[in-house]
This record gives C-alpha cells, structure tokens and sequence, in this order.
C-alpha cells in the first residue's frame, strides 16, 4: 500500500498539481513502483487535469467541514410508516440501489420475505412473489428516502426505527434497532424466534425506548459517544462495543424515568447491552444525517454516499445529484467462521458503507486492535490503512482520532479524484453473509468499493 | 529506558546466567551506556550471584503462576467491622505501612478525621488527636488485614467493603467503594457533602449492591472483565472507564432483581456510571486476591504486595514474611491540574501499587493511550515501557495483553533480582495530592518505586 504517492515524482511534467498537493500533506514522494495516475486512461487524466480546480477544493472543503460540524442526535422513536417521509403502506425498503427481488442476493431476499410475513401481508414466499408480481408489495431503497439499513437493511411499515436529527442542518435519518446475532434478518436469516423478536422490538423495545428519551427530554448526542468510543476499542463499524456501554450508561437512568416495568426495563437493558451492535443503528442515521446535510454543494467531489445490495454497489457525489452504480467488488480480506469460506460469501451488501462515507469504519482501523488483521495483522498496518486512506481523502476530523495510533485523526470525505488517480479505493468494514444456505453470517472483514463507480462518477462530474 | 540490557554485554564473565537468561528472553545485548549490575555494589552482587539458582527460578515461576490461576470474584458487600477479620470497633485502617498519625502527610491525616467524625466518635481534629492519644481510637494499615485502600485507603468500622474472594485459592480482600470526584476523603479532602455521600453509601449503596449480588446468585468475575477492559482503553490502575461500564451492565438487571426502589437504582447507576473510578474498587480486592495467593512460596524473590502511605513505601517478597520500608520516591512524571506543580505534590500514597504487583496498571501502560504522555507521549514510548518492565519481571500474563500494542502480554510478578541487578524499579499509575491544602488531587502520573526496599529485600532473602 505504500506505492500510492511513488508515482508523483515521475508524473510531475504536466500535473505539479498533484505532486505539489501530496507533498503538502507531508507525503514523501519515493520513486518505487511506478504505476501511471488513473491507470493511464487518458480520458480519466484528461478529467483530473480539468478538476485540478480551486473552486473544486473549496467545494470539497465545504463538503467536509458539514460533516464535521453535524451534531446528529437520537430524538425519537417511531413505527417507520410514520417517520419515514414518503415511505407507503405497501413499501419494503432494503438496503443498497434498487434491484428488483429476483435479482437480490439470497440473503436479502429471505430478509424480505421475513419482512412481509411480520407484516402479515404473506404466509411464504410463494405470496411474497405473487404479491410482489400484483404490486401489492413494493420494494424500495432506503437511498431514495434517507434512511438507512445495515447488511440486508430491511424496512418494513410498523417496524420502529430510530429517528436521528441533525441539530445544525436539520434534516434526519431513520433506521431499525439491531437484532443481534443468531437468526436475523439484518443478516439474511429468519425462523420462528426471529419474527417473535421483530414483535417484540415492535410492541416493547420501540415505545419503551421512546418514553425513555421523552423522560430524558433531550436527544443522545452520538458522534459524541463515538468520539469516546474510538478510544475504547471501537472503530463504529465492525466492533461497537464501547459505544453500547456508552449509550447503556445514559439509557438506564431514562428508563427507570418512565412507566416502564422494571422487568422489562431489565430485558432492554439485558438485549441492549447483550449485542455489540446495538449502538450500530445510531451510528449509521449519524453517519447519514451528517452526510445528507453534506450533499449538494456545486462542485464537490466528495463522495456523500456509498450503498450495496449484495450485487450491486453505488455512490452518490456532493456535486452531482445521481448514483453512480457498479457490480460489487469481492471481500477483500475476511475471517470465515469454521467450515465457510470466500466460495461461500454472498456479496458486499448493506447501507452501513455509509459509515466509512462519514469518516468512520475503515477510516478510523487503527481505533479497533481487534479489526487490525484485516489490513495486515499489527498496529503499524493499521496505521498504513489510515494513511493510505488520507491519501484519498480530502480532509480528515480531529474529533475521531484513534489514541491507538497515537491520536492520528481519521481520514473524511472520500475524494473521487484522488481514489481515481492513485487507483485506491475506500475499505468498508462489514460481515459476510453466505450467498445461498440461509444460514446467516458467516465471516467479519474488509470490502473493497468497486472502482469502476468511482470512474464513472468521476467522467460525469461536471467542471465548476 | 533503552539501556537496561546493554550492560549485559560486559558483565558477562563470571555472570553468564544473567546474560542467557536475558538472551532466552529475546533481549539484544548492546554495548551503549554500560552500568554496572546492582550499582556495581559487592554485597548485592554476590547476594545476586548466590541467588541465581534453579528453586529460585521454580520458587518465582509458582509465585507468578499463582496470580494467573487466581480467579477473585466480587462476592458480597458488608459492612468493614463484620467482614474483615481482626478489625476491631475502634479502629481506622489506613492505606501503606504502620504510622503515627502525627507522621502521617496533611491528605491522609484528613481522610483520618473525616472518618473519626462519620463514625461520630469526634467532632473534630482536637477530638481525633485526644482520642489517639488515650487509645480509643487506633490506627492500623491495611496490610496488616489483607483489606486495601485506594490513596489515602482509610477504612472504618461501619464503612461498607466489597468483599472479594479468590475462588481459586479461597482467600479474601476487601475495600471501600469509590467516593469519585471533589471533596472526598480517598483524596484527603472533605466537607459536609462527602459525610453525607459517606452516609448514602453505607446506607444505601452498600445494603443495595449485596442484596444486587445476591439477587445474581453469583459473584462478578473481576478478571474477566479486566482482561476485555485492557482491550477497550483501561491499564485499570488510573483509568477504569470501560470496567466500569461493563460493571454497570452486569450490575443494572442484578438491582433490578431486588426490592430497591426505581428512583434509587437510577442513582446508583448515575453514581456508578458517572464515576469512571468505579472500576478501581474491584481491581484492588482482585489484585490483592491474587498477590496474596502467591504469597508464601518459599525461596520466592517474586514480591507480592507494594503499598505508600504518603512517607513510606513498603513492599513485601513471596519468599519472607516480613515488610521493607522506604521513604517514597518523588513522583517520576506527572500531569498537574492548573495552578499546582511538583512542590505541591505529597508523597505517592496507597495500598494501590497492588495493581502493579499483581501485573496491571504500569505493567500494561500500552492499554490506556492516554496515560502514555507520562512515559513519553507515544505508543512505542508505552510499548518500550512495558518491555522494560519485563526485563525485571519474572513472567508475563497472556490475558493481560492491550491491543494497542499488537497484544504484547503484561509483564507479571516483580523480581527484585532483577530490579536490583537493573537499577529499574516499577512505574506506578497513581494520583497526585496536595502535600497541605486540603484540596486534594492535584494531578496524575508515574511514580517510582524507591530502590531501597528492594535493596532491604533482596539482601535479607534466605538463599533457598
């Protein structure tokens, strides 16, 4: 990974631009490794020569500085019909760009059927397909409504969703309560106790959760909690363990402030506290709300957001307001659970990459210790990867700043030009799922976001 | 720190059992800044000479095995007179070796009178010193009942322990709850308020947390949480955030189990929660549990308990039964709150250097980013702490290993062969008190053991 800047001391005739920029930002230029910016493709260096704009910098700047300065927090809770504007009784949303349910990954499509049976719409997949053909069940992405949905990220009408706002800008992001682990369908896999669950979390965990912020009269600030939990282990994607802890210690107080029976207090408490994900559904309405009030400054090429469907992966950029859309590259590095292996993943899928978009997840590796064999085994590896993603990123934050890697702030605000020139693409740190089985999760790594959606974007992009 | 070894080059003729051993270790012999071994002092050496024998190396290795097979399990809370044998009703423990209280420093002599005046047995300092005087009031350490107590450590009679037993090996320790921040008496300081939070824990807090304990069937397994805390950012010794938290979430559906009020379970938890110390109170029976399990190995040069009083050090060797005092050292490096600075610093206080004994706090410095500005500011700055503190152990502990530093295990079991023959004593995590102004804690940071009492020591050692 260390080639990344080596190119620059060859191919300053012409672009000092880009050589000039590396060594601002302290990056030694060693000529090893010779590979051509943007692979050589001329019309993609035609378009980075047109880029090398000012107005392009300030835009992104501007793009970054609204992520930093966003201040999502969790205000309320509420079945998704309500909350989501422009979600309709008939509508499942998933996670990643549209796709049609014949074309979803194995997972996603159990997640679905899962959904429609808690709604009571179908008894099985035969009537969730002959719904589907009769457009009495639509299916939708989170992406066209703002909300988000991690792995299969299934959203169905009277689930409960988290309601984030983003206090400076205003808007909001919606997303489901963690299941956990075992049969789930945010994994792609469902059986009796899942859908009791689903009720469960419907009936008592949602409007228990609800009552206990409005006891608590104002919202959980969570990039405050996850600036905490980055220096305890934590890099908010794969591993959220502290942040759990973190959020359970503002909870409690709240629920015993409301009418809730102590007997099921102990169970939120026992279910909240049991899954390390728990705090996951907070941080990726954080993650998107901030990125949301991100978008749409003219110019920018900072990417605002990513998503995957398990076939597809998409990305939209600050400047430009349309997705960019391209097959799922394959897990890049992962862990496999006893008796499964890469033969056996399904592909790259979930809202969560929305996370990494945010200046999270991979970005921050060298908070998390545990994650650190995905790029290389150690601590210095994982300092690489920060540095690596630096190189493609137009900003960094302070505020998430690993004391792991010696307080390192983490690269934010994925630039399309520079993954395109040097060739990187962002890490997304995720779960694998198997593609077929329905058994599950079967593995924990790093994806890679496919390139060609970079590119794409990137030729589009219009000159400011 | 980097020169611990080097002398190891030249002092290898008639001493070659130090050089290999240091080799077997994987340590580089370097020949930079040559030392001679012990200071270069005859009678040390020779004593170093004689007690570099096979049941020296087995006597350690047993002593250290110990501590690691030692399981200390929070089991019960009591009030101090019942649960700690040989407390009498007049008596006040305090933290480090035996002190007259006109020797004791300004902070403990405070917490003394605080804990006279809560007990009601005076109403001030003329009464506390009449009382001492006539011999209805008695001073005793706390080592002298296998209790500890946090800085100034004191503990009275109707004051509520935790009780901590070593389900492995049987024994128990005990201490106080942590009183958190401002006015309190661990720190030597104290108003109104803290008799009145002194009040609500033994009333309240203590009488809810066993009956908390005994609603869960079953102790807390210190340890276990330790080890998944040094992996979330704590060296446990001064920074306990993430045990605490993870404490909370066992504690939380335990109390909820009981008759405790709602409204007092919501305290307990904001009291618990908010004090990121909390954590500490454990770690201290936990480590003393153990250490005093390794206790009693003869031929053991491994020590098995350290403790301050604000003058004197003291420590304690697996393989005698006696105690070897020293005046504390200065504080190594500290950070001061605004305003104070090194004249304004009391001697380093508390039975806590147990934590360190026992192969935490200082031993496993790469846990806690933050506490590293005080070996140097940087993770290889801890990284190459802990392996100095290795170089004078006699083991390490695999569950003990931070993240942070690629899972290095902590350094375990003090051989004062080795701190002797090195010129390295142990590096504390502690607190700093004002030396006379009451206001109690006026920064943290590393202190030294004093060399003396591990001088004391090793000369006194029996050759096995």
């Amino acid at each position: 990974m260390a080639d990344i800047n080596r190119e620059m001391r060859i191919v300053n005739i012409g672009l000092e631009g880009f050589y000039r920029e590396l060594r601002e930002q302290g990056v030694e230029a060693v000529q090893v490794d010779w590979r051509p910016p943007a692979g050589g493709d001329a019309a993609l260096i035609g378009k980075l020569v047109a880029l090398q704009r000012e107005a392009v910098e300030k835009a992104n700047a501007a793009t970054v500085a609204r992520i930093r300065e966003s201040r999502p927090c969790w205000v309320d809770v509420q079945p998704a019909i309500e909350a989501i504007p422009g979600m309709e009784p008939d509508m499942l949303l998933h996670s990643g760009p549209p796709i049609a349910f014949e074309d979803m990954c194995d997972p996603q499509q159990r997640a679905v059927e899962a959904a429609a049976i808690f709604e009571g719409w179908v008894a099985d997949r035969a009537g969730l397909e002959a719904g589907l053909r009769k457009g009495s069940i639509r299916l939708r992405p989170n992406c066209a409504f703002g909300s988000v949905g991690a792995m299969c990220g299934v959203i169905s009408p009277s689930m409960q969703v988290l309601v984030t706002e983003n206090l400076v800008f205003g808007n909001r992001s919606w997303t489901t309560f963690n299941e956990g682990r075992g049969n789930v369908i945010w994994m792609g896999t469902y059986d009796a106790g899942t859908l009791d669950r689903l009720r469960w979390m419907r009936d008592v965990l949602g409007p228990a959760l609800k009552a206990a912020l409005q006891a608590r009269g104002e919202g959980i600030d969570i990039f405050k909690i996850v600036a905490e939990g980055i220096l305890m282990g934590d890099e908010v994607h794969a591993r959220s363990a502290a942040c759990t802890l973190l959020l359970l210690r503002q909870l409690v107080p709240a629920l015993l402030d409301t009418d809730v029976p102590r007997s099921v207090v102990a169970k939120i408490v026992e279910f909240v506290g049991g899954n390390n994900h728990s705090f996951l559904s907070l941080t990726l309405t954080a993650c998107k709300a901030a990125a949301d009030a991100a978008h749409g400054v003219p110019g920018s090429t900072v990417v605002t957001a990513m998503c995957r469907n398990g076939v597809d992966f998409a990305l939209r950029v600050g400047g430009m307001d349309r997705w960019f859309v391209a097959p799922t590259a394959p897990m890049d590095e992962a862990v496999y659970y006893s008796g499964y292996g890469p033969d056996d993943a399904a592909g790259d899928i979930g809202d969560s990459a929305i996370v990494e978009t945010a200046g999270l997840g991979g970005m921050v590796i060298g908070a998390a210790p545990s994650i650190s064999s995905f790029v290389g085994g150690t601590m210095a590896h994982s300092r690489e990867a920060m540095r690596v993603m630096r190189s493609i990123c137009a900003g960094e934050n302070p505020a998430f700043a690993p004391g792991a890697v010696d307080f390192l702030p983490g690269p934010l605000g994925i630039d399309v030009r520079k993954v395109v020139r040097h060739g990187i693409t962002p890490i997304i740190d995720t779960g694998v799922l198997h593609k077929t089985s329905g058994v599950g999760q079967i593995g924990t790594g790093i994806a890679r976001a496919p390139m060609a959606a970079f590119r794409d974007a990137l030729l589009a992009m219009p000159i400011p």
